[in-house]
Parts: structure tokens; C-alpha cells; sequence
């Protein structure tokens, strides 16, 4: 299942400078292998109505391609049928195009300790995506900027429960918009040692962020391995627009891997019954992989999933609700009988406060994610306001509550020491475990053990602890960390090169801002 | 599978007086079926592991049962091994004892449309039990009074996502702790007209409490029929205490459920490693579900679950932690292979506050309750501060998540009408669904609508809804929904013979304070 390019030895380019040690912090494993199965809640019956409405959905209304002719082309090549802008698909066409797509791959990152296989059984935590806003406790809500978005980076590498540095954490809207591409991928090899995502938001943008990659990894080691993920949306419902899917192109192009995200709001981009909205999903997404196999046959792609739902008395969308999380278990399930990596978002909601809202709806989306296989969880961390703002205080909380994810996912051992018969010997009937040599053998290793949630006794807490909430410690908690950060080493010829580059392509262009 | 003198109709008692309006408020089910499977983590291998381990401890460590004679006596005619206080079994013999328990049963309310099925695919949504301190935003931390105590009942029968009323909701400490018990069970019957449970701290409140529900639904249809639940512990490990095998056989007498339930908390009562509490988990409660039996065959009763963990730097137990929750999804497929309903402890927290470490846990809790496939879950509402303290304000939150569940466990339909396929053909690409046939045929019920959570946008937010958090808006709605409380009609003599009943009962003995 594992694409055997992965596997390949690093690239001369990476032996330039010195290489970090990789048991230097941030400690933690590079990703986690689930050892619980997935929770597969729709029986065979229901798995195939709604792929057979999927397939339906293709034949029969078929998908706008706008402002790629390109796209266009290889879709007229690869047989499907045009009509304009609208394609059309055969049933089973579209399967039997991504079955060319890895099952699994190795996103390296430039440290390789740090690099993390997506599909399988991995599970791979990454911070959100896309704020405009960031928020704390002292300042409120304001627009992100660069440091914002370094920051952001450095809370990220920082904790020993993520694993990937993400992309566009929160926009830096402080730089040009068609140059802060550069700005964020070089902080992203800057400030941390893990994989990280490029920019999307044009096709030269998307080429520029791989460009960059090739810097750090080299030429040929990129065009034979993951490097860089970019994120695409469909423009829901059954649309694609040219932007993503030349940006999506580019990624293919250099084999690297697009992420294929629809954005379904229940009743809005897509039908309110899930069973409707998971069909157009699935027909959205397939279609979008299938082109970047059509772009270049076996490059890596990501099966995206992103449902949410709204109210319906006042059309705002909603987040972190029920029927969303509950239809993605049926997305992962469908992934898996496309044998694709699966990409879902993981923590978010709708509050604007690092409240129990926040945290109510970002676990049972994260847990969502969590239970239906997803292999890359994206929005693992930060978000609030309805992905409007990422929270320093909740991107604590939620990057602590990965590490109870750590433990939950490691399911339940069954050998001779898990099974504990000889403590019951030593114990018996009306002792206490504390001082058993079971205990003793395997207390460091047997709970997970929380950073900011508040386990002491109320006394305690009122009056040694400052009666705080999670949110004032978060707050804590961040702060230190920044003031905390090291940089991991960065090759000084890689990093001159690297602002080299930046700096040649922004002297191309005048800033837009727009 | 279900108990078909549950069935029967309701006795002569129940005519004497006005009966409710079963369409009245509150409104909501009577309880849920489940429409999604369990998550069943384990294999075959470790099951019988785990039930292998299970088996040994009862066998070669066994149970001590202390101060009631009348156990032991029983355990010795159904050919139990006694060594003083110490029971051991023969491996299999007592999963042959459970083998006459009901799988299902109906736990009768005195307004029927309000009774529940225990077993099988229901789930049951029943508040937290047994603190001794209530908090609110307003007075903080103080005793639990009576007045308190029936503020909750007035709460919970208020919400249409809550199906039972509960036992001990907070310890109303101001009143005598022999006498209590006959204030808290008049006070469910009086202010609720869901199913409850009733006392058992002594033999004598737990018979009294069976009296009192006597007195409502009449002598021969609680002799056939369960009207009362009783919930008794485990004196973990592997001890038995005098008081609860006392009151769980008075339950089991009247032919009304125990729910036996284990205290574990990993590393102190139990051992450090999952595996090995959920045997003896498996073992403390079989061996409690087989003496109702012994004591009569037949009664309903409930295989109980409560695991958690603790802080191993400062030995604080600890709440809605990710190994527990594991743990618990195996306690259910145990609880499934021998044909028992399951009870699950729900919703918990170390919080000393009502905030995002509260729901976190929380839910962290309280979904492993509803994926194992808890058919009785208690605590479903109101836990802070380790169970010490029942909080108005996240008895709201937790109540109103539990309206998301009810959505989450209808699972994803699959017919014509939710696959949608008409819809994409009205719509089409790059439109949108909301004014489409298919939403307004199915928007008003096709998401669930929280009247807690927050939706707006940021501004509107900010400057009309006062930048509140939830737990402020749930501060805000339990009072308005006291405010509001009507208490449901209750017939005249029922109420004055539990009157009657419980003046002669406290004049019988003095006042007892400990």
C-alpha cells in the first residue's frame, strides 16, 4: 500500500548543512498509528445507494470546470463528455481513474524524523487553516498578520501533539496578497523542522511554494517524493473554478499532493439531508482527485471532507454539530472503498470565546475526524468564530486535547501485563493499587496527563490555583511558550537561497492587495 | 428480548385520578433507538482475554462479601466456594446465574408516555447523581439543600432532551440522613412525572423507597412490573459491602432493578492498565448482577460501568480522560455478550467551572457513553468539580447537548428523500438549495437546533448579544426555566397517602445527622 518512493534515500541537497538532532524537542512521535478501528456506521446497502447517487450526480448533472481549458482537455482526452463547462462522467469512469493514486504516501519533512506517512492507519494532526482574524484574551479580534502567523508556527512546533506545521494558519493580511505566499512558506521552513502546505491562490503561486520547496529538498529528490501539500476547494455545488484546479495541476505536476476539499453547507452548497450532501461530496471530491491523476498519473492526492451544517433559522453556518459529524463517519467509509488517504477538518466551532461552546463543538467534530479514519486532520488546532478567527487560547487547548488523542488512539492493550493478573494476587480484595508493583512497573506510562486542565481538589484550585478557567491558563501557556521558542537549525546557504528567491519574485510584480 | 410483562396494563392505582396529557410539555421522546451501531473497538482475541482474566479473579482471588449473612448463604446454596467472608466461583458459573436476567425491560413512569425501555437499542438520558455540593455563577460553591434538589428534578423534567428524573440529583444535606431519602423520592414523584430511582444507603430507605412507588403505581403492578431503579456500588475491589448487597437485593426482592455499578478509579482501586480494570470490572459486576438473580430470578438488572483514571503526580482522580473512555467501549461489548442492559456514567468533569475544560471532558465522556452503547446513561448532566458538585449552569449545556445526540444517534438515512437526487436536478451546478423543493420539504427537521450555542456572526454577536459565553446564557435560561416550571398534575389521594406515608416513617425515629 505504501508508496515505495518514500522510502528513498534523503537527497544530497539535505546534507549540506547540519542536520537537527531529531530527539531535540519538540519531543512527541512524528505521527500517530491508530491501533482502534474505525467507526464504520453505514451498512453495505447504505454505502452503495449513496455512491450510486454519486455516480448518478455525474452522469446525469455533471460538474462546471470554469476558466481551464486546460482541465477541459484532459477531460475530453480521458473520455468524459462536454457540454460547455459541464462535464459529465460515465459511471464507474471516475473510480477507475484514481485507482492510479498512492493509498498511502511519506509527506517529507526537512527534518526527516519529522516526516509523516498519510493513509493507512496513520493519523496526522495539523494546525487550522485560514483565518482571517486571529484572537486572544488581552487584544480581542483583529486582522492576522505575519507574526500572527509565525507565531502560530512556533506555538505549533512547539507542542509535542501536532505534527505537521500546516499552511495558511490565519492570513497575514499585513502583506501583499499576491506576494505573502512566500512570506508564509518560508516561515514555515523557518520556524519549524515539519511538513508543511503552500499556497493555492493562484497557479504561480502554488508553482512559486513548490519552487521554494526545492530549495530545502532538491530538484530531483521533489519530483520522486511529497514535499508540500496545497488544500483546493470545489466551489460547492459541482463547481470547480480554474484557480484550484490549475492550482491543483501544479501540485500534480511536481507529484506532489493536492488535498480535495469540498465545502458543503447542508442547505446551502449542498442538499440538508446528509445522505444527499455526503453523495455530492463524494462526486465532488472523486472528480477532483481523478484530474490530478489525469495531470500525472500516480502522483498523490488527498480524498478531502468537509460538511457542516446550518441554521436554519438565521442561514448562519454552524459548526461542530451533530449530523455533520456523523455523515463524515460515512465519508470515511466511502474513502476507504477508494482505497485514498483521507483528509477531514477536525476542531472547530462557532463561539468566539475559548468557551465551553468552543470546546463542546470542537470535540465532537475532532473526534469525528478522529473515528472516521481520517489520516490528515486539518483545523486540528486554533479555530473559533466559525473559521473566521484562530484563538492563541484555543489553539492551546485543542493542541492539549490531541495529546488525549495520543492515548485514545493507542485503543486497549490486551498482553499479560495490560491484563494485570498478578496485581490482583499482590492486591486482593478490599487493598489498594497504589504501591503494587504492577502500579509501580507502569505508572509513567499509563495515563495521559494533561498541561491545562485542572485536576486538583476544589480547595486547591481556589485557593493556591487563582480559581483560573482553562481559557487563563491557555493565555499562560502560549505566552510562555513564544517567549520559550528555539528555532530549529536551518542550513544558512538553504535559508540565503531561500530569500534569494523571495526577494526576486517580489521585485517582479507590485504589490496587490486585492 | 424484552420483558412482556412490561407490557401489561397499567393497574387500577394509576386510574384513580386525572391523567397528565401525555402531548403536553416537555416535549421530546421518550427515549432514544438507536439508529447507529456501537463502536465495538476490541476482537474476538482480547475479549475472551479480558474474560478469561475476569474469570481467574473470581475463581482464584475472589469477592468479599461483608456484613450480610444472608449473601453469603445464598452464594453457598448456588454452590459459590465461601472462605469466610471470601466467595470464589467457579469459572462460568456465574454468567450461567445472569442468564435469567431480562436483556430489556421497562422501566414504568407514572405518566406512561414517559416510560423507558432499559436494554436492547434505547438510550436513556438521566442526570448526575450523588454530590453533596451544587454551584452556581451567581453564589458559587455551597451544600447541596432540598430546595436545590428540587430545583434539578424541575430542570430536568423541563428539558425535552433528558428521559428519566434521576436518584440522588445533589445530597440535600439540610434535612436528616435517615430521613432524606423519603423527601428526595416524594420530590421526583411530586415534581416530575418521569421514571426515578430511588434510595440505597440502608435496607430500610431502599424498601421505603419501593413503598412509595408502591403507593403511585399500585402493590401488584410493581410486583410485575419496574417502577424504581437502585443504584449500588461496588467497594472496589473486589469487595461487596453489607449496605449496598442489602438494598440491591430489597430492589431484586420487589422485583425492581439494581444497577451495579463498580468504582474504578485506575491505579487505586483497580490496576494502572485498562485491561486489567475491565476485568475486574467485569467480575465486581457480574457478581453483583448474579446475586439479584439468587435473590430472585428474573429481576431486572443493569450491568453498571464506571472506570476512570487518576492524576499519578498528585493521586487526584481524574475525569473524562481519554483511557476510561476507551475502556468504556469494551465494558459495552462485554455488557453485549452476556445479554445485560449497560449503564454508562455520561457527562464528567474535574472543572471546577463551567468552561471549556468542563465540556471537553465532558463530552470526551459522554460520547464513549453513547458508543458503547450505554442503554442507561446517568450523569448524562450537571458534573463539575469530580463529581463533588452538580452546576446549574452546565446542567443546561449538558442537557442541551443532549439534544445534539438525539440527532447523532438517528445515523444517516439513506432513502429517496435524503439521497436527494431530485434536488441536484433543481439546483444544479454553481446555484445554491436554499429556496429548492427538497430543502423546504425537509429544513425544519433537518438539523438539530441548539438553544444554548451561539451562531451569529461576530458583530452581531458582539453588540446585540452582549459578548456572553455560554455558560452566562445558561446562567440566564435555568432561572427562566424555573421561572416557568409548571409542575404535571399528580392525584390528590396519591399525594396525600405519600404524605401520610412519610410523616408516620419520620416520626417512627429520631433525627440522624452522619
Amino acid at each position: 500500500m505504501e508508496a515505495d518512493k518514500s522510502t528513498g534515500p534523503a537527497p544530497a541537497r539535505r546534507e549540506r548543512g547540519k542536520r537537527r538532532d531529531p530527539s531535540a524537542k519538540p519531543l512527541g512521535i512524528p505521527y500517530i498509528v491508530r491501533n482502534i478501528p474505525t467507526y464504520d456506521i453505514l451498512g453495505e446497502e447504505g454505502l452503495e445507494r449513496i455512491e450510486k447517487t454519486g455516480e448518478r450526480i455525474l452522469a446525469e448533472i455533471g460538474i462546471e470546470f470554469r476558466d481551464d481549458p486546460a482541465a477541459l482537455e484532459l477531460w475530453r482526452k480521458a473520455g468524459a463528455k462536454l457540454d460547455g463547462l459541464k462535464v459529465t462522467f460515465e459511471p464507474g469512469m471516475l473510480r477507475e481513474i484514481v485507482a492510479s493514486a498512492p493509498a498511502s504516501f511519506t509527506q517529507h519533512a526537512r527534518n526527516p524524523a519529522r516526516s509523516v506517512e498519510i493513509g493507512g492507519k496513520s493519523v496526522v494532526f495539523s494546525p487550522a487553516y485560514g483565518s482571517p482574524f486571529v484572537m486572544d484574551l488581552d487584544k480581542g479580534r483583529r486582522y492576522g498578520t505575519i507574526e500572527d502567523f509565525q507565531n502560530f508556527i512556533k506555538l505549533a512546533y512547539s507542542s509535542p501533539w501536532l505534527h505537521h506545521s500546516g499552511g495558511t494558519i490565519c492570513e497575514p493580511v499585513d502583506l501583499p496578497v499576491n506576494k505573502r505566499h512566500l512570506d508564509m512558506v518560508y516561515s514555515h521552513i523557518k520556524y519549524s523542522d515539519r511538513a508543511f502546505m503552500g499556497s493555492v491562490t493562484a497557479e504561480n503561486r502554488a508553482e512559486e511554494s513548490i519552487d521554494m520547496a526545492r530549495i530545502v529538498f532538491g530538484r530531483d529528490f521533489v519530483d520522486n517524493n511529497c514535499v508540500i501539500l496545497g488544500n483546493v476547494n470545489v466551489n460547492s455545488p459541482l463547481v470547480w473554478d480554474g484557480t484550484m484546479t490549475k492550482a491543483m495541476r501544479a501540485y500534480a505536476r511536481a507529484n506532489q499532493a493536492a488535498v480535495i476539499v469540498p465545502f458543503i453547507l447542508g442547505g446551502a452548497m449542498g442538499p440538508v439531508t446528509n445522505a444527499g450532501a455526503i453523495a455530492q461530496s463524494w462526486a465532488e471530491t472523486l472528480a477532483g482527485c481523478a484530474l490530478t491523476q489525469l495531470e500525472r498519473k500516480g502522483a498523490p492526492v488527498i480524498f478531502g471532507n468537509f460538511l457542516s451544517s446550518m441554521s436554519l433559522r438565521s442561514g448562519s453556518p454552524t459548526f461542530g454539530t451533530p449530523e455533520p459529524a456523523i455523515g463524515s463517519m460515512v465519508v470515511g467509509q466511502l474513502a476507504r472503498r477508494l482505497k485514498l488517504p483521507l483528509r477531514c477538518a477536525g476542531n472547530f466551532s462557532n463561539s468566539k470565546l475559548p468557551d465551553g461552546q468552543a470546546m463542546q463543538e470542537g470535540v465532537v467534530s475532532m473526534l469525528s475526524a478522529v473515528h472516521c479514519g481520517a489520516n490528515f486532520i486539518l483545523h486540528s488546532a486554533g479555530f473559533l468564530d466559525g473559521l473566521l478567527s484562530m484563538s492563541y487560547e484555543k489553539f492551546m487547548m485543542d493542541a492539549d486535547f490531541c495529546g488525549a488523542l495520543h492515548a485514545y488512539l493507542k485503543g486497549v492493550e490486551f498482553d499479560d501485563n495490560a491484563l494485570a493478573f498478578d496485581a490482583f494476587q499482590e492486591v486482593g480484595p478490599g487493598s489498594h493499587f497504589l504501591g503494587s508493583q504492577h502500579t509501580l512497573r507502569n505508572y509513567q506510562t499509563a495515563f495521559w496527563d494533561t498541561e491545562l486542565s485542572d485536576n486538583e481538589p476544589f480547595e486547591k484550585w481556589s485557593d493556591e490555583g487563582g480559581s483560573t478557567d482553562i481559557a487563563a491558563r491557555a493565555n499562560k501557556k502560549w505566552k510562555r511558550t513564544l517567549a520559550e521558542y528555539e528555532a530549529p537549525p536551518l542550513d544558512v546557504a538553504i535559508d540565503d537561497e531561500l530569500q534569494d528567491y523571495m526577494n526576486r519574485r517580489k521585485n517582479d510584480v507590485a504589490d496587490a492587495w486585492h
